[in-house]
């Protein structure tokens, strides 16, 4: 029974983590939407990411305290790591922003950060299998993760293609690559985040 | 029998899988070199890289059903995993080529695929060893492997150096630095899988 | 007492193998606040790559000789890669200097360079904590690792902020960004040096 409650607890930890990073997302799409006050929207994403880094650590204290965990204890760290990495990309994308002096968005840079949003309501939904260990499920939000992943590696090498054609300013076009850069390295780790879900699923399975 | 068999499958889909990245390196290195119609040889690369993904979602769906794996599942999952990393990173180099308007290739570019090719071809070998289970004789590829990454690290640095020196349009750096990029990141992929090997061969050691 | 003397060799050779990272970064900070006969720095670097990779294939040696270790033998395969990679990437940074023709340094490289060598000498004193098998402290310097791997980044933002500010020629931005990027990566390898010996405590705790 306590184990179980423990069990419970980590889950919990866990959808609370991936929750957190879904509102990052949300919050760098709509500053990628309004593109004014970047810097109120940065900050907004830094507590956010100052409240995962707590979640983070919380799980790493409490999988040092347990002797009994719901899943080895390498996955748990290697899950509660890869999702802190995901915020990180993402607080880094929104702090470029204002420090570029960037005027307008991209309409690239929009779509981007979108299908970073939708990839990252999926890494959400597929941590929540955990808790009912519903592992075909969660198999299956992986293989969604992995193609948007593509999807948004396809958006990122047009969208420099465009950038190149466009885009007269070398600093400019610097600049903009740098943002889609982090864009892409958020959804790299999102991915990263499914191949750890997916080894959990083919473990217990 | 039956286990022995299922092995026996296993093992056949990874030398598969690598002799289609192997094909996919061939490719990239006849695009370098004629570097006409870009498009066309992108787009083969992108077939085996389909082929490949098929190959690998083949190796997860077994590894889910089987109970007995000849090799770790997490190893087998991580082998899976990076080596369809490596044809993600050949076919997103061959995409930038007709994507950049390039118009004639670096004799770096063609240096550095060639490279590549001979160390995937290392990988595709040390692969074919697992089923031998001939331990020290992979050993000794993916020491080759270690040094070719050395190596290409090496060129890329002075590719970079050439460029910064011979070329005066700053976006053109900006492109053909994004290319020598993934040709590296194609390159590392590999001593991952290197490295995945070797953490095998010091298992069953 | 055999097997306590072999294990003793293994911890041995990794505070060897960190101890001469230090001093690669050591070097690397000297090469950056000098700023002349960077060929000369570089070259010195290259010999403690070159001695780093003997003592890597050394572990690896006994890794493969010896039944018993002291750790996972993943853990140990693991570890030596990556802490391996923190010297690549230490050396990548300072061949890069005399290649691309730099003049004088910018403040921004020094002092990255300065909380890089910060960050390896963390990285050495968490190390020396396995042979004590002190994992409450060894976590500590991984806590620490890991915040100056967050303050790393941010210089790092605003060095490409002023970079983009103060720097006209395009070619030049391209080169520092290029520098930074390369410092960056030798930061995230510490870190996952911290994420391995982190994961190496909570497995021990």
């Amino acid at each position: 029974m306590g184990v179980f409650s423990k069990d419970r607890e980590f889950f919990e930890l866990f959808e609370k983590v991936a929750a957190n990073i879904s509102e990052a997302a949300t919050v760098l799409v709509a500053a990628m939407e309004h593109f004014t006050n970047l810097d109120s929207w940065a900050r907004e994403i830094h507590e956010l990411e100052e409240d995962g880094d707590m979640l983070t650590h919380d799980i790493i204290r409490r999988l040092i305290k347990t002797s009994i965990t719901p899943l080895d204890r390498e996955d748990i760290h290697a899950l509660a790591s890869t999702l802190d990495d995901i915020l990180d990309c993402i607080w880094g994308t929104a702090e470029r922003l204002p420090l570029f002096r960037l005027q307008e968005p991209t309409k690239e840079a929009v779509s981007m950060s979108k299908v970073l949003l939708t990839t990252v309501e999926l890494v959400h939904k597929a941590v929540t299998k955990l808790k009912e260990k519903n592992y075909p499920q969660m198999q299956e939000y992986c293989v969604e993760i992995n193609k948007l992943e593509n999807r948004l590696d396809r958006e990122f090498r047009d969208a420099l293609g465009r950038l190149f054609d466009e885009v007269s300013d070398p600093v400019l076009v610097i600049k903009w690559k740098e943002i889609y850069e982090h864009l892409e390295d958020a959804s790299d780790k999102c991915e990263d985040v499914a191949d750890i879900l997916e080894s959990i699923a083919i473990k217990n399975a």
